[in-house]
């Protein structure tokens, strides 16, 4: 017997915009369990921008994907066979559990969920890698205060959404930017940001600047670009600009900045780049929390769902263009089945 | 009796290069000793890069120049007249001077200075604001460890010049960026830098990356611009890019960066800019340690001296052009007159 599943690989290295020949879909034999590890079945596969970066053949925190390599991605999954104690068959899991439907896991590399307190798919989102990005890059590097001006970009994104939410639980005057009026809508009707600019808008500038009489003290920064470089154009003194990505610059050959550096000394600010994965002691703490706020309704998320792991490629293609509202996530297969 | 002096002020807001048409020298009555303070001619004033963004009309973290106004800088002179039993006729002060050969200052807001210890000049120079700009900068912010690749670009300048000699005394592997083969010699064979690249040679970004065999750990830059671009593209895991000026961009109109701002993500890299000023805690220890250093011989400087106030505005622009080596001063008026 030798049973098959669905993967999805990297075909080649993308020629600057993604597009769906850079992937292939392929059967590949299922994975057999390792010893002391488990064997799980994929129910939701998370997909988040940082994997777009990590196509391209150049140096980086980790080796980049070569043609022919599984695409990587956390994931939630179910226990199918298991040598963990810990984790028993029929337990949920979140891992790298990469684009595939199946996966053989680490056991301590898992986190094991308790689909109890919520639905399983937040724990690759609010409560999964994004919100423990949003969490540590806005307390451990923006370090908001109460009334400060708090910036982010990619507002009505996975990470965008909750780092808003936080810095207003923390006493700030929040400003989103995102693509188009409907997701403006969004960010300030259920969210509860103060503003949100659409940065499609001929007039974003004058939009911007009415929106932060006071400058800025803290950018979280999910886009790069034109839009980075408006925001660096009015930082407030010692203003923090934390670097969570540039998603406006994955798809494109020319991606120099075009702020002013020496900006950053009038107003002696600094820009920090991060991997939240680098901060793995952060993230129950960070749980904890934002799992407080979401049972008091001071957070609230969305998830913005695809069908079947053939449609991966084209999502992922999506969330970079901004097609998703919140967490784009692929159930690759039913959790009650 | 109504005597007078020299003074250097602002004629204008310059247009991107700096002319001599946007200083006027003039005839001003001289100042008068306030309440409590003192009076002092000025022997060396100091020439800085710092003073030509001021010129520029835009915010920052002080108000920038109007035409008229007299230019800033830090100078060393000696108190002709005194209320402050610390500070008596004849001793010798650092402090904020101006482009000027007699002021009124703020007894508060001086240091005396111990002529017996060296050269007075150094009270603006190794000992003075660069020198704290140095010695701040690189271990506060850059936080050099042993075996580090440090960076330094205008690395003969009188900033440049003490960060590498402090890298190496912190035991760093130190390469330098400076304009032409004479700095060049002088950064290696007497500042004691590992490596000093002529940022003129064609086949610079080649000696670089020859230079730099594990990349860069600390970044010290002075200059911005293509320069700063080419260190930002070799950057190592976690590091630390100080913004202590662009003196390459002061002069333009262009002003935008050229790196991949992404690029600080996949290397969790920071850029942090400031101003030596808000940090004057720091002064005192710094010297301190500088002053044992050059005792010990580990530091050596140089000066650059032009003759008279009126030869300010020149040394000025040409220091913007590099072309010092070492601390730009003014002896404004003989020493031992």
């Amino acid at each position: 017997m030798s049973a098959k599943q669905l993967q999805v690989r990297m075909a080649r290295h993308p020629d600057r915009v993604l597009c769906a020949d850079d992937f292939s879909v392929v059967e590949a034999d299922m994975p057999t369990m390792a010893p002391g590890g488990l064997l799980a079945q994929q129910l939701y596969l998370s997909l988040d921008p940082y994997v777009r970066p990590m196509m391209d053949p150049v140096r980086s925190y980790v080796p980049h994907l070569n043609p022919g390599d599984l695409m990587p991605g956390f994931g939630v999954g179910r226990v199918l066979k298991s040598d963990s104690d810990a984790l028993p068959v029929g337990s949920y899991v979140a891992g790298r559990f990469g684009w595939q439907e199946f996966a053989s896991l680490d056991a301590a590399a898992v986190r094991r969920i308790d689909s109890g307190l919520g639905p399983v798919s937040t724990a690759v989102g609010v409560l999964g890698m994004p919100g423990a990005t949003a969490h540590y890059g806005l307390t451990q590097l923006g370090k908001p205060q109460p009334g400060d001006t708090v910036v982010v970009s990619a507002a009505s994104g996975a990470v965008g959404s909750l780092v808003g939410q936080i810095a207003k639980i923390k006493g700030c005057r929040v400003v989103g930017i995102a693509g188009g009026p409907e997701k403006c809508r969004y960010v300030i009707e259920e969210l509860g940001f103060d503003a949100c600019l659409d940065y499609r808008a001929p007039d974003l500038v004058e939009r911007f600047i009415a929106a932060t009489p006071d400058y800025v003290d803290v950018s979280f920064e999910n886009v790069g670009g034109p839009i980075m470089d408006m925001v660096m154009g009015r930082l407030n003194a010692h203003a923090r600009v934390v670097l969570c990505g540039a998603i406006s610059q994955y798809n494109t050959a020319s991606r120099s900045t075009g702020f002013e550096v020496f900006e950053l000394v009038r107003q002696r600010a600094s820009l920090t780049g991060f991997i939240i994965s680098e901060h793995m002691d952060h993230w129950p703490g960070a749980f904890a929390e934002i799992a407080q706020w979401i049972k008091e309704g001071k957070v609230r998320y969305r998830e913005s769902i695809a069908h079947g792991l053939r449609s991966a490629p084209e999502a992922f293609m999506g969330m970079l263009t901004g097609k998703n509202l919140g967490k784009q996530l692929v159930r690759v297969a039913d959790e009650n089945a």
